[in-house]
């Protein structure tokens, strides 16, 4: 049985909020998942003299991250396709090893392996969107990570459905069936405004309104898909949203790579929230969101990482670092996106994308016990100045060495303590050897590399 | 002792040359610190069976990585001044920290930190530009990489030289006292064209010429600069550097991130390299190295870090990551930099711009046995459909398992075998509350972050 109280004891802890503040040798005491006080290391010994203790003398204690955008089963195609062309990627990889693998099965174990790589790397919520759901929540209630799960639905059929309807009815079952479950979260996620067509996006404003969900959709990745959207609608993907009713405070429009004149000010005045993936853009070769416009119109920017056969990790430290890079290096300006912004988009903007900041995103006092502990003690991240610039910057996912999700150890020193985590690379190799295999009969140019022996 | 003999066994190896090999199942005989033979494992077990093995069932063995930019000591200054505006970063933080604390002790204290933090990542050779170079030498001689060091010229004093001739004088005593030593190279290293003067460059080309030396310089970090100097001088600073002779296969221009007029061919026609720092240019907001135009012209492109006070970490497989996808997003094309192009140009090209790829950059049969084992059974990298793919995008420095120089072993299992490493974090510490209050003597704006308790 997990101690129902433990004193967790750092170096520094960075709580988020306020905004900026840096704790020097505190204590956070966690009571029934929950974080119940935040306090100097003395008098936290005082005061809760016979609790377990932790005791982190090197580590930096920061909020669980938050993955605003991922299709954590995609693992399973981690790096296939990769330095080819969009349309090659996309016709020789993606759609027919989709239409070949993706079931119940493949989303499980393609999570399960998902959600190994997220914990070891200090993620503890993730807000998802891929075919087969249920097989995703089934893979989080297991490893207790947090799970915004996206209702998908497309315009075409896929093994998972047949019909528009056939989207929306298996995505509400599986509401159904899930949705008393704790950690367990749900948005309507049609895919994109060029495979949704406007009845289905219709009823996707009307279902979020009447069962207040959360939109999650990729919007304007690409500046050609939003040429090609206007040739045929004659306005923007934002426009036409916001013609639909979908532009308000609950969309998660991802991606955002490219603005038409106007639709700055529509985010803006809807507080629509952007979900900047950084690292997936430069790799597709997508396009760059305008992270530093966008937040001073005072649009809200989450973080996430994309999937993995196109970033091709789900690293949020890496992808905070990507971001806070790029932002710089694009506006030639090195004071753009600091380590403490990114930080903040990485844990409390993304918690409040989706509609999460009651429960986690910062280190407070009633919040849920989401931490996660980084060792700042190793040459690559010695010596330490600023620990917040040194998360940022210098740590990487080799540093996280403990993570909690509602003040239970999901990594320790390290290490996953997990059931699934014993015969995962026996099942992730076998569905290596039969997707490798089918590549080569799909497409002899697909083939992974040609090697000799 | 060492053993003179060793056989190492691996899932993949990739030699490099011939370019795009994957090897599978082969193993690699080291004798007498070199590579001696290369061959299927079956093979190997027949022809040598009584060399000791290392069987790596899971791992990708490479090239060792070769950092062709950085400045090593500046580890003890990693972080400083992030997020800060560049004119401020260099005035306020690194100048003056600089003249406070630049000395021997400080090179040799904190090239060991940067040595530990590249051997566990990877980096068995670096070519690099700061004072003190015999205090570098001496780290690197103690730990056994492989050291390309410049001697440094500026056109104003600091603690290491008063005069231009001073700077000339002490590094020349420094490469007559290091010549012979295996393992050590060196290079004429004036700071940057507006820095080293006219006369400065021209005794610079004389020597190089006279010496056999390559020239490392630091070449249109930034367009301001760019400009600056042509207002001062009526060209472009490759211009410059073409009229006084510097212009040559041996010149190592360090940034590039804008060309002027002629430039591009100018680098051309003289089969100069270009060293790309991707991860420095956008921190630091000084434009993007126009990487596919120069490999395009034929322009030689390898690859490094620059210092960790504008990194901030010394990761080459970061880097290469970096790099590649910030190919693919500037030109909005993936197939841009492929893994297998940004490999090269970390292993071979390096060493090509370095003058030994006689020696290093690829595992062929009588080269020197640099090589890095990278572990591809974990969560985040697998499944592992192409080891070239997975190296680039997917693993990251924790991946590296083993490292070799010269068929010793430097790094197992991710550890670093070393004397120094003990009781180095206490040096770095102190080094660090040494720089801290001084810091905040300096100005108090520039003091770390201001922390509670």
């Amino acid at each position: 049985m997990p101690p129902t109280e433990c004193l967790i004891e750092a170096r520094w802890i960075i709580p988020v909020v306020p905004d900026g503040l840096v704790l020097e040798h505190h204590a956070l005491l966690v009571r029934g998942g929950r974080i119940h006080d935040l306090l100097p290391i003395p008098d936290a010994h005082a005061r809760y003299a016979n609790v377990e203790r932790i005791e982190l003398a090197n580590h930096a204690l920061i909020p669980g991250l938050v993955n605003a955008h991922t299709h954590a089963a995609m693992t399973l195609f981690r790096g296939l396709g990769a330095d080819q062309p969009l349309e090659r990627w996309l016709k020789d990889y993606i759609w027919p090893l989709e239409e070949a693998f993706v079931d119940h099965d493949f989303v499980r174990d393609g999570s399960q392996l998902a959600i190994a790589e997220m914990l070891l790397s200090g993620t503890t919520c993730f807000n998802d969107m891929y075919f087969y759901p249920d097989a995703t929540i089934e893979a989080a209630i297991e490893a207790g990570i947090r799970l915004v799960t996206g209702l998908v639905v497309l315009d075409f059929p896929t093994r998972f459905a047949q019909s528009t309807q056939e989207y929306f009815h298996k995505g509400f079952a599986i509401r159904d069936r899930y949705r008393h479950q704790k950690r367990i979260h749900f948005t309507l996620a049609p895919h994109a405004p060029y495979t949704a067509g406007e009845s289905t996006l219709l009823q996707v404003a009307r279902f979020a309104d009447e069962l207040d969900l959360r939109v999650h959709i990729h919007v304007h990745e690409t500046k050609q898909e939003v040429l090609n959207f206007i040739e045929q609608h004659g306005c923007s993907p934002i426009q036409h949203l916001e013609r639909l009713g979908l532009l308000t405070a609950g969309l998660l429009a991802v991606h955002v790579t490219t603005l038409e004149p106007g639709d700055l000010e529509r985010l803006s005045q809807a507080q629509c929230w952007v979900i900047h993936c950084p690292e997936s853009n430069l790799k597709l070769g997508s396009g760059f969101c305008p992270v530093a416009d966008l937040l001073q119109a005072g649009v809200g920017v989450a973080l996430g990482t994309d999937g993995a056969a196109s970033n091709d990790d789900l690293d949020m430290l890496g992808e905070m670092r990507s971001a806070a890079f790029l932002a710089k290096g694009l506006t030639r300006d090195p004071s753009r996106l600091t380590a403490r912004e990114v930080l903040n988009m990485a844990t409390l903007a993304s918690a409040r994308a989706l509609g999460l900041d009651n429960e986690i995103g910062s280190l407070e006092r009633g919040k849920a016990a989401d931490c996660v502990a980084i060792d700042l003690a190793t040459p690559a991240t010695m010596p330490c100045y600023d620990p917040v610039t040194q998360i940022v910057y210098s740590a990487g996912r080799q540093n996280v060495s403990h993570v909690w999700i509602e003040g239970l150890l999901k990594v320790q020193n390290g290490r996953l303590l997990s059931a699934a985590a014993p015969g995962m690379a026996d099942t992730v190799n076998d569905w290596r050897d039969r997707i490798a295999s089918q590549l080569g009969a799909l497409s002899p140019s697909a083939a992974p590399q040609a090697s000799r022996h």
